[in-house]
């Protein structure tokens, strides 16, 4: 089996000025574990030929090659690709393919005639460079070989650019090259609402029979992913083994399933409501208007969604959200009979059809005899029927409280959908 | 003038795997660049010996010295002082006053018997190596010497222990040991409701006079920082340089500087609420919860604020706020009148003294003639005399609009507070 090792470099100045995060290098790093290549060291250098120089070359004794982003830049690009080419000892000459794919995409936007002479130097490559090009950018990125077979792959810095290039450029070379027999392509279903043990128990006999893809179950914070991960020449090749594999699963895991990769619970939450004809309100106190936001941030939500009360003093509770005083005496306002109060009083005085209600003590004061900081309770109601509650002990900073009972809340509404048919009010 | 060169090395397995983002590194380089020391280059490296003490001989051939996060972890840390030991040249021994350190600090929390091996093991440092103590935890830092004066400085991989230790012992050390003549130390002035040029205008003749302390100033979104970084030996130095020039700079700046440092807007907006015993309410359309959200994050933030009505949908907006609908058939729903009719109703039906609103057009869809995506209107406004309406039109996807129009409505808010004497109801 061919495996190999690689360092990431990733370059510019502001690195070194703690100006930016560095996100890519960890991004790199995962995807190419998953891939089986053999991460050493990661590195960041600023804008200086020599330094980057020594450190390609120092790598390059290490491992068997070196994955670059940034430095790409049209005022840095000759000094990174200087150092590029001293490394893997070449020079740099006019890639003419490159030249007439940055023409094209100027004249694709519209614009022949602002092309510059900047723009035409970032077809200027290493001699003998395999060049991966970029549909998201101009600078096209490229891989520099050593006559030992050792190699310098450099990706631009912007994320949007260097991942697609990553995936579908780099690893794809490394297979054809050999320098892996195969890359691994993933795909993640999301599930909600069932336990990690439950989902290891369901697939369990579909996990031990696979070699390829295999699968992995990944527990989050009151969410369950299961990844697909499949070792293939391409992504259509992975694919093909991906697609049973993921029928299977559906049929094991059922409705718990709400999405796939990018997909986030309150877009499946709002796309399986409007396909039900369903609106939506919220009345939240502990989370403040948080699972609102979470909500309103799908683009759209305003077909499904109402609006929301935050009911964060109990005569708001009582004024806006009807919840009788004696029950707010009697029980507290965190208490589940306030918590399925406030769920009732907003789909009428919102009139929507199904509303999510938070309630709870998110710290650092106001815990009480019996009723601790992170004691929460959600409520899911219809306009008729019976409601559904969950109570918890949540831990952590009155931000982690608030922060996972907005989950919570999306969660426990999820699951009222999935057990009960809506009556919607049309 | 001394001045230091270092590499920065963050060490454990999980970085290469890409499972973690490295945020210590940024933060280590940005506190380095601004007192002066070069910094030549990041790693990241696993938990491996050989690797990790091949990575800190190749950096202290380049550099002064090397400054390391992480790896200090009970299961690993033997491997990292290995490593460190023999990249410096000397072997490791017990220090009996971190024993003892250790020991004091399981004593203060009430459980002596609580002390592991593992954490006696902690004490176990390079010979000769200054010791870091860490309020924060039970592993201290310390400074390996190599016999030709460079230094490897370890630091825990914690943040909130790491970042005390590098401002209050790695940097004295450095200056008391002539690396450095003086270290930066900072304070952060927090303004709103001014623009950069103002604030440029106002302190510019202040700005001209001084050497040390300097003064920066540095504009964020609708909002604008004024840095004061003073050249000293130690904290306690810098404060007595930096406290005149603070007293001034509040002088010229006035009312507009709403906190320093770690202070937020919304936190300075409830205490300035909370000293004149006025509540406040929120309305939102656009901000979807997100304002009510900010404000519910500040601990204590019940005292303060009764509430908010998330009014997404029109029909919400009169059932629960009373705007007039022939209001929003004449002007629409994104205008100033309904932003102000908003305000009005939410100060009404929360029985709150103030009231924020806003609505506007967050996008991709909902554009119309005259209204483009990023259109948005705040209002601020108590229950009578004139209101506080702004209007502007805000770039970007539609998170980056409806986050920034959150930010913008804390502000319309202060600027509100700063310009009234809100009429509480008591």
């Amino acid at each position: 089996v061919a495996t190999t090792s690689v360092e990431i470099v990733t370059i510019g100045t502001e690195l070194l000025l703690g100006h930016l995060i560095d996100t890519n290098s960890a991004h790199i790093a995962r995807v190419l574990a998953d891939s089986g290549v053999d991460v050493y060291a990661k590195h960041s250098v600023g804008d200086n030929t020599a330094r980057l120089a020594a450190m390609l070359q120092g790598a390059l004794e290490r491992a068997d090659g070196v994955v670059t982003t940034g430095g790409l830049g049209p005022t840095v690009d000759d000094l990174t690709k200087d150092a590029v080419a001293a490394a893997v000892g070449t020079t740099l000459e006019l890639h003419e393919p490159s030249v007439a794919a940055i023409e094209e995409r100027f004249a694709a936007f519209g614009r022949p005639g602002a092309i510059t002479a900047n723009n035409r130097r970032q077809a200027i490559l290493p001699k003998g460079s395999v060049v991966m090009d970029n549909p998201h950018g101009t600078a096209p990125g490229f891989i520099a070989l050593r006559a030992d077979g050792k190699f310098v792959a450099c990706m631009p810095g912007v994320p949007s650019e260097m991942r697609p290039m990553l995936a579908e450029r780099f690893l794809p070379w490394l297979v054809a090259n050999r320098k892996l027999d195969t890359a691994i392509y993933t795909r993640t279903l999301h599930t909600v609402g069932i336990g990690e043990s439950v989902v290891d128990e369901r697939i369990e006999p579909l996990f031990r029979m696979l070699e390829n893809p295999k699968i992995a179950v990944l527990a989050h914070t009151f969410r369950v992913d299961v990844k697909i991960m499949a070792k293939a020449a391409d992504r259509t090749a992975a694919d093909a083994l991906i697609a049973p594999v993921e029928a299977k699963l559906r049929a094991r895991i059922g409705e718990g399933i709400f999405g796939v990769d990018d997909d986030t619970l309150e877009g499946a939450l709002l796309a399986r409501l409007a396909a039900r004809g369903a609106t939506l309100a919220t009345a939240e106190s502990i989370t403040g208007g948080a699972v609102a936001d979470a909500i309103v941030r799908v683009p759209g939500a305003s077909k499904t969604f109402r609006g929301g009360i935050v009911a964060y003093d109990n005569a708001v509770k009582t004024a806006l959200l009807d919840v009788d005083e004696m029950l707010l005496r009697r029980h507290g306002a965190v208490s589940e009979e306030v918590a399925v109060a406030m769920a009732r009083g907003a789909c009428a005085r919102l009139d929507a059809d199904v509303a999510i209600a938070t309630t709870g003590i998110a710290g650092p004061s106001g815990a009480t005899d019996g009723k601790p900081v992170g004691l929460v309770y959600v409520a899911v109601a219809a306009r008729d029927g019976a409601p559904f509650v969950r109570r918890m002990t949540l831990p952590g900073t009155r931000d982690d409280v608030r922060r996972r009972t907005t989950v919570v809340a999306l969660n426990v509404a999820w699951r009222f959908l999935d057990k009960r048919e809506v009556a919607t009010s049309a």
